[in-house]
């Protein structure tokens, strides 16, 4: 393990936090919340952190798999610590636990939150809790890679534990290349949002937290009621769309750019992604009718609550938690589900689904054919076996991971509803759950462990669990370095 | 498809379930309790179809995997639909959908029941509905085998959908040969518990019924408290481990018989399942402790508990919905690992989630190392990537059900506890859930097609998912015949 090279990126991540910490700065300055104080005194801690790790780059310089999994944790970690500083220093959130749970949630884009008087706090933090989930929706790696003198090849490395979904195939040069331009959209987008809200008479600050919540797929508001305190048909319907396109996988608006827009509209996981909203949508909208009176008020709360939920956003205009329990189960399914491959939305993503699926009716057919020759075959090329295994591996995983933390988290006197939700939501990056964490709940009372239990579930649905897992292997602790084997 | 011979073999099967219901018979006629008549009219009715339809042998007597598989499906839904007449017939269950629900519950051995006074049923009923637990777990197919004139090698399509678990490579003919052995040890088991349930001074007709239950890991009783009703340590110490018992495979039994003890105790499979018994068991010891005052009382129920859940069997002692939370995730997690490959009891099997964990750890170790090579391992073999694929599809057409049935279920309008847990206790065979399909409430609640839906899944839960889910192919109900894709 290469030790040196690990400190000196995480060096340069500090550096990249300290930057990233002048806009909410800014904000306190501009508001004179009485803040200013706490994000410097934060801002020079990581300057200096970062000077002494990151001067100097070390002379052995690789990166393999294995460095490229603990970095990208520690870097989570380690952000999400420093980050939650400005939260404890100011005493706004008075434990240390509660500021890394909340800042965790920031960076995974979970939006789940531990605060009871978010209105209460004051704009500056605000700003930095939900621009967190902006950056954690590129990754925060990819801030620093832009910084870090690597060749593309190891830089790979470090960025494939940060990239959500399934790669089909090998992750073509031209794809690669095109990573920086997706990164442009993301930007694009957000302006256009932020322009879009702003249009409908959003003063700024609004504007940019839930623009923030939304292309990260985060769901921080600065309103108790979330987006529901608006009551604004036009902001539900910009957010909705908008939380929608953020779900959809980047390197198509990247084909749509390059003109290829009939090759975007083919893509096998964005019509399954959205075939699957107009079905919730319609479904719930039945559901719910009679609750709300009108079939038009029913389809708007069903509308932007699906939105929200299949990409992970977590944004709520209705207490769900209130509806019929059909309602509430399609949305407990689509927390699952998650957004496509290759966008900002958690969940195990659709293009797994799809795989899934398609590969256990092949096998149901295969029963009845044992001498048919099929293949499965995903966006139009048929799945080669290695990555159906690691999409099943992934699956089990998965499964193991949330078993797991259920159990762990039963230990708190909570309820069966609110101890499996509140796991749901955090492993998928979600935010509310059902029962006590529901869209008007919060996370406030669990214990101080329950909540790192749960801050590791949301870093580990973020970095889409390799490495947070591996950081359990006693390899990654050994000394040794150098064998063969280790690479 | 070759329709004849498939009418050929359901005929012989209702001739096996009228020679069965020769046993409800005789004890209705010593109890004189006026259920005599129905079980002779239903007697009949089978008699008369079986020959009807089993009297000729087909010119063709073919089965290939397909046929193999209907016949399996349509044998388990016919003998419970002509299983439940006397229920109906007697006017004990008014309802056709509710005596279907009940003898699927049997046969299947889950358990699950809509009565809501078991107590006033008559005693050959009774009887009856215990003793299809009994053949359920054997399998209704094995009784028909014995009747019918095929070569061992067509036999075994027919016999495959039953036998539960995963098959690791191809099966020895000396494992096949064994079959007859292991439903051998079936029935001298079943007696050595009655025999000490009557040294305990049972009652036969408590012995027996007791018996049934736990040799078939089903979980009916005739009392309305359950084995509770005893109060008697010395009973739940026998039935207790007597179901742990019918969660082994039984190959096992057979090595032991041959004289292979050593071997017998080296398997993986046995190994695991015992370690999670205990480490169940003494978690949930420490867990309820308080409640029952002393650690000697909470381990008594913690064990029989145990035992019930993880085999799939459901008898109870206590009212486990009153423990606390962490007891119960622990009781749905067992209920949904299950017993042994090659046992009476449901689930997905120990075997499952070894290869499924196995395979995980084999992959994050690779995300580690990615040159060293490395293979699964179970019991001491390396794994084909065949049966890991199909460990996995099995895991994900699980998930499919599971989510599809809880989707469906919520419709009715029962909290999410009720439904979660009616469809994890139906598809994994085990009898009771929590909340109002508690150990002291029932189905009865459920609307009619809810009682169909979980019916399909407990049928699809003990036949493995494969004959019921091939019943949706289209391919299956296409005229065709004799296409080499087909074979």
């Amino acid at each position: 393990m290469n030790y040196k090279m690990i400190a000196y990126v995480l060096g340069r991540i500090f550096l990249v936090e300290a930057a990233l910490l002048l806009l909410p700065l800014g904000t306190a300055a501009l508001y004179g919340d009485g803040t200013v104080r706490v994000f410097l005194l934060t801002i020079t801690i990581l300057v200096l952190l970062g000077l002494l790790l990151g001067a100097r780059t070390p002379k052995d310089t690789t990166i393999f798999a294995r460095e490229g999994l603990v970095v990208a944790a520690l870097a989570w970690v380690l952000m999400s610590l420093f980050g939650a500083l400005p939260f404890r220093l100011s005493g706004e959130i008075p434990s240390m636990v509660d500021a890394f749970f909340e800042v965790v949630s920031g960076f995974t884009t979970t939006g789940s939150s531990i605060l009871t008087d978010i209105e209460g706090m004051s704009r500056g933090l605000l700003m930095w809790r939900s621009f967190t989930h902006w950056v954690g929706g590129v990754g925060v790696l990819v801030f620093a890679m832009a910084v870090l003198p690597l060749g593309d090849g190891r830089g790979m490395h470090l960025m494939r534990a940060e990239v959500p979904g399934v790669t089909v195939g090998k992750m073509s040069s031209k794809l690669r290349d095109s990573a920086r331009i997706n990164y442009a959209i993301y930007f694009g987008l957000t302006v256009a949002e932020i322009v879009l809200l702003l249009i409908g008479r959003m003063p700024l600050y609004d504007a940019l937290i839930n623009a923030f919540g939304s292309a990260g797929t985060g769901g921080f508001s600065h309103l108790a009621a979330s987006v529901g305190a608006y009551d604004n048909v036009y902001y539900e319907l910009v957010i909705g769309v908008f939380m929608l396109l953020f779900g959809v996988n980047f390197n198509l608006y990247y084909l749509v750019l390059l003109g290829r827009v009939r090759e975007a509209l083919r893509s096998e996981e964005m019509r399954v992604y959205f075939g699957i909203v107009a079905a919730a949508v319609v479904a719930i909208t039945v559901n719910i009718t009679q609750m709300y009176g009108s079939a038009w008020q029913a389809l708007r709360h069903a509308f932007f609550q699906v939105s929200s939920i299949i990409t992970t956003t977590g944004f709520a205009t209705q207490n769900f938690d209130l509806w019929p329990n059909f309602s509430k189960t399609i949305l407990v399914c689509i927390m699952f589900f998650g957004a496509c491959t290759g966008s900002t939305g958690g969940g195990l993503k659709i293009a797994r689904i799809v795989i899934l699926v398609k590969a256990s009716v092949r096998d149901l057919q295969k029963a009845l054919h044992p001498r048919a020759v099929t293949s499965v075959r995903f966006e139009g090329k048929p799945l080669e076996s290695k990555t159906l295994n690691s999409v099943h591996v992934y699956l089990t995983l998965y499964i193991i991971l949330f078993v797991g933390s259920v159990l762990l988290l039963s230990l708190e006197h909570f309820d069966l509803v609110t101890t499996f939700t509140a796991v749901t939501a955090c492993l998928n990056n979600i935010g509310p759950g059902l029962a006590m964490v529901g869209p008007t709940g919060n996370f406030a009372n669990f214990s101080a462990w329950g909540k790192l239990l749960l801050s590791f579930d949301m870093l580990a649905g973020r970095l889409e669990l390799f490495p947070m897992l591996v950081l359990f292997a006693p390899s990654v602790w050994r000394r040794k370095r150098h064998t063969p084997a280790a690479r």
